[in-house]
């Protein structure tokens, strides 16, 4: 593992490689048998975990409940909604049968033709249309509303070019989805959610998002307002780190779920829905990793603290295990995950390693001298930086330098975002900036057809109009037309 | 509602139609637009994520660690182990396209004929074949073992006869799989697993259970053995819990997972499975519930504790609130979650009805001579049993309570089925205690034919073959053959 781990591409060299290699190295995932899908291994889902728990807590302290709705959904729902079959309809894997049967030549199992679908199942790609139906028959008044579900769920989309946690065909994620007695109070549910979205990225991920608002062509297929937090991986390319859709009446509509509001009259529900993805394991890997291997936010790390004893003898190991065992349980009381590393069948130099590659935040060794002199080595995987102190009060420095790294990746995500984000005024400015990977803030005339002349000349798309930054009017960087405000662009995943 | 609520079924009228009414009535779930698919609605799905919680924890505590494999499954994996095929190939959801496209009459869409999948995929009605393809590459020595894996996923099995909760399409569920270097450490993995199941049913769901092995007839689809927790309903009918299995090195050969052990020999990895699902959503319904409604036990109840203001004015309602959310804040501060109803919109005595249908284990009841005497009513929902007393101390005496509850579930669960286990010696004596709802312990001369037999005649299948009870040889019930102890005959769900 030791040579392997030196295997590990530079983000120098090819960042998609190194990307890909460290997924693998660091045991997070691999590709499956099937096209496009991915097992996510014991590593890898225990972070994904501690997402969940996270984002579920905001959930429901936001007042929220989970529920679940079918994996399958009949065909003829997706035509319902006329932007929503453009939008996922398409590319999905369809369910046509309901048996197999043994093959007459005895070579195994064939489809069987006689369980054949009257109408045929769609795996959800996303699940408003689902659970539009299922809604109209829960709603009858305002005193019904708001309704505010949240599922965990796998969806799939036939996506063509797969990559592990970013693109895969299957994923896991949270579908939000709430139905409200009036507009304002669905619009006010999209924003608390974008909220809630970016809060977490910040708080959990140590990764800082611009919020925005999607451009027409870029809105979720249905979607009135699509409003999404876009944030900045080390190779300077954007990733959408999650979205939250104000639909309007659309699904209210498409389904038929009315209500009887307070002066009597029926009107049509107001939905929102939102979600974020497995796609954040993806991007958390981006936004922090070295070329070390993963560097992960304590709030999120699987493993906090490990601690590795450095021992000549059975005895000496006995007695740094006893010491070890002391402060991992102390680290434990305080909520604090620790791994007490003693397997004999490694050296230390290769478990410095290997944690290192595996992003725990702080590694703990004690040695021979160490247990003579009081003390412990602590090394913080951020910095890559060493110390030597005492063992005494070594929990709550421990407890604090958790709490400095979780600081520290924050504010270097964000400084190495603050010189990459830039201001421009020509074309020619434009494409070499976009070139050089930067986020760049330029005037846009609001058309479509400028939006897809400087996609096809640079590759770059308008990630989001920003809730905040600077909103003075001038002349498109394309075509010179007037621009209320400038928007975001740059490459993206 | 309350008028809804007295038009629950009772148990008596009829046992079925109860359990139907209460799961649609108490919000638990319902079925979905498609066949067989439930949509598991908030209340219901809270208890399950108790239940989930719980038990990951406990699987945790066991050392294991969750992952996650693909949804679909190519088909010729299922070919791989023979009797693995037979069970579980047949009915199943196959998806044969990946496309959609505009139909050309503008109808709708159509499965696009030109996206034909070149090897048919299935949804997963369980995981072995993918895993242990899966696990090929992670195991080459006896150093990679043991791996001890688990997955909360969905799962689809083309049921015909469905009932939420109990037997559906698809369905929610936890599946452990996991790998070992000889069959000793295997057969001891699915015995403790059983037991993680077994404690689990009785500290948590306040259910009784048997342990013991099913017969050849009832064993899963590729295991040498299956050990299953068989649990008594009210109507004296078996269900069976959960299972665990012992694979031998059926997948192991089936997929080639070899490994080199210490001895420097190559051999098959010996494999488990065990699972339980949202059917013990089922089972904790029929287990303890009443005619008035769910009975829950603490342990997995969604709300603790209600608390309902009985007031004539808003001056009044105040003061009662400023009592109310004082108690309500220091029982969430002992772990205990609360509601505090003081909705406007329906009479105390609707939402008395209410939360007995929805089996919250304790109510505390709040009103005006109560505030003059420093009094509350406390509601065990268990006995439907009231008295009033001091608020002071009222925290310790609801914990206590809970406590009590989740004892008094258990011990009448325990008694009921007590009463309704018997020995019998004759055959008419058997046809007549299944007839009546008993589990039936009698002998069996072991064959398969005499299992059939019985089963035609009766109804009643061998449950299992309890690891306790009574170990003396006698003559089989059906055939006087020679059997070497009694086992577990009961109809089942």
């Amino acid at each position: 593992m030791a040579k392997e781990l030196k295997e590990l591409t530079t983000r120098k060299e090819n960042y998609s490689q190194w990307y890909q290699d460290l997924v693998i190295k660091a045991d997070l995932a691999e590709n499956s048998a099937v096209r496009g899908c991915m097992v996510i291994k014991p590593y890898g889902y225990a972070i994904w975990e501690n997402m969940q728990r996270a984002l579920d807590d905001m959930f429901k302290e936001t007042g929220h409940s989970n529920a679940y709705f079918p994996l399958l959904i009949p065909k003829s729902f997706m035509s319902r909604e006329a932007d929503h079959v453009e939008g996922f309809a398409k590319e999905c894997a369809v369910v046509t049968h309901y048996r197999l049967k043994n093959a007459p030549d005895g070579s195994g199992v064939v489809v069987d033709p006689a369980a054949k679908l009257e109408e045929e199942l769609i795996i959800r790609p996303t699940s408003e249309t689902i659970i539009w139906h299922t809604y109209r028959n829960w709603i009858q008044s305002y005193r019904d509303l708001p309704i505010l579900i949240n599922q965990w769920a796998n969806v799939m989309r036939w996506e063509m070019r797969t990559r592990l946690f970013l693109r895969t065909a299957e994923f896991l994620w949270q579908e939000g989805h709430t139905a409200h007695a009036t507009q304002a109070e669905a619009e006010e549910e999209t924003l608390r959610m974008l909220g809630v979205y970016a809060r977490f990225a910040q708080d959990f991920m140590a990764m800082p998002v611009i919020r925005g608002a999607k451009t027409a062509s870029e809105r979720f297929a249905g979607a009135l307002e699509t409003y999404c937090i876009e944030a900045m991986m080390q190779d300077g390319k954007a990733l959408q780190a999650g979205t939250s859709h104000f639909l309007g009446q659309n699904f209210g509509r498409a389904f038929d779920v009315t209500f009887i509001d307070r002066e009597g009259k029926t009107d049509y529900a107001w939905a929102t829905s939102w979600g974020v993805s497995t796609r954040l394991v993806g991007a958390l890997i981006m936004a922090h990793s070295d070329d070390n291997g993963l560097v992960l936010p304590p709030r999120l790390a699987p493993i906090q603290v490990v601690i590795i004893p450095i021992y000549k003898s059975e005895e000496q190991l006995g007695q740094i295990s006893e010491r070890a065992n002391a402060i991992a349980a102390r680290l434990r009381q305080m909520g604090i995950s620790v791994k007490y590393d003693d397997s004999d069948n490694r050296k230390p130099g290769w478990k410095f390693a290997e944690y290192e590659l595996k992003g725990v935040p702080v590694r703990l060794a004690i040695g021979g001298r160490d247990m003579e002199n009081g003390t412990v080595e602590v090394m913080r995987r951020d910095m890559l930086s060493k110390e030597t102190v005492p063992q005494d009060g070594i929990e709550l420095r421990v407890q604090k330098l958790l709490s400095d790294i979780q600081n520290n990746i924050y504010c270097k995500a964000f400084d190495f975002r603050a010189k990459r984000i830039v201001n421009v005024n020509s074309y020619d400015e434009f494409k070499a900036k976009i070139e050089e990977g930067f986020f760049v803030m330029a005037h846009w005339d609001g058309s479509a057809a400028t939006e897809e002349q400087i996609k096809n000349d640079t590759k770059a798309t308008i990630r989001c109009i920003p809730f905040e930054g600077d909103m003075t009017p001038g002349q498109c960087v394309l075509t010179g037309q007037p621009s209320e405000r400038r928007v975001l662009f740059a490459r993206s995943y």
